[in-house]
């Protein structure tokens, strides 16, 4: 069992900008796949790949196509997940298991037989994967986790890792000074 | 084993005004509530009591002060719960259990003792409650549930719901005519 990790380098994270600068977002992008797969390691899955060419449904497309064995295609910014998310995931009675994100996102998605799948990231991923599936006959599990559906994509999203993490990533936004601030009831973050 | 239920009829859902109007946004709050109390009666909890006096903390420290059975307090802007997830929240091992909501917030809480506790929802109240729990010696288990975190505050939380919604407030949504656009990638809401 395998599992595959798609890392943008160039640009990652372009819209924690107003929070974060340039080479903060790529040592924050570098701490959440740290903490990605330190979980990987802690799991039952025994090997990972992180892919970083092209775009990502070609390079998770390209990869999957020569792939024999049950593979776990995940996300690099989940510092929230743990090696029990893994665990769970793999261990799902289904062709294919869906770990969705906000906003119509996939984070994680496992597939017994990856060669005979094909990944579609764009718009509300989620639907797609679900359709895709289903054309091709596959049953579906959709894991169900907060945690998992966690991804970093704006500033909003850092308020869960600074309430929640204990990883890497969520040490290295205490260290640059990012903080939870509370406007009308609701948690934000603002750095010093 | 009964469950409570704040529900405020009042300025209802406030911060979805820019997308829908008042009266939308009181029929939207029923229908989530009735989604919840369909929830909860397909599940083990046998009674519920929909809580509509004074601030959200005194309402619910006035109920449990008074109540010797275990009880669940639970969120009316849950429109994603399943029975499932109740009967997995109510069975856990532990004396207290948390589900967490975005942004830091409680969507539901469930008491072994509740008489022995007090809720407190201010801020960060995810925070607030695991001290309030490790203060009285008392035992956490955190729910970990994407369905369960996706409260219904602001329009990019109805995402969620179109997406994945099955119940009365999704049916409602989209009766009139919210519905999915995409821009950059991402899921945002719109109505006609």
């Amino acid at each position: 069992m395998k599992a595959i990790i798609p890392f943008k380098k160039k640009n990652a994270k372009s819209r924690l900008s107003p929070l974060l600068s340039q080479s903060e977002r790529v040592m924050f992008a570098e701490r959440m796949l740290e903490d990605v797969i330190r979980a990987l390691k802690d799991s039952v899955v025994d090997k990972y790949e992180v892919l970083t060419e092209g775009s990502l449904n070609e390079a998770i497309n390209g990869a999957i196509r020569r792939i024999q064995e049950p593979t776990l295609v995940i996300m690099p910014d989940l510092p929230l997940i743990q090696p029990r998310h893994i665990n769970e995931i793999v261990s799902a009675d289904a062709d294919v298991v869906i770990a969705p994100g906000k906003g119509g996102g996939t984070n994680a998605l496992f597939l017994q037989e990856p060669h005979r799948f094909r990944v579609d990231f764009r718009l509300a991923s989620f639907l797609n994967h679900l359709g895709i599936a289903r054309d091709a006959g596959m049953s579906v599990y959709i894991y169900d986790s907060f945690f998992v559906s966690t991804d970093m994509d704006e500033p909003e999203d850092l308020v869960e890792l600074l309430i929640h993490g204990k990883g890497t990533a969520a040490m290295y936004l205490r260290e640059i000074g990012v903080t939870l601030e509370f406007d009308q009831g609701r948690a934000h973050v603002k750095k010093k």
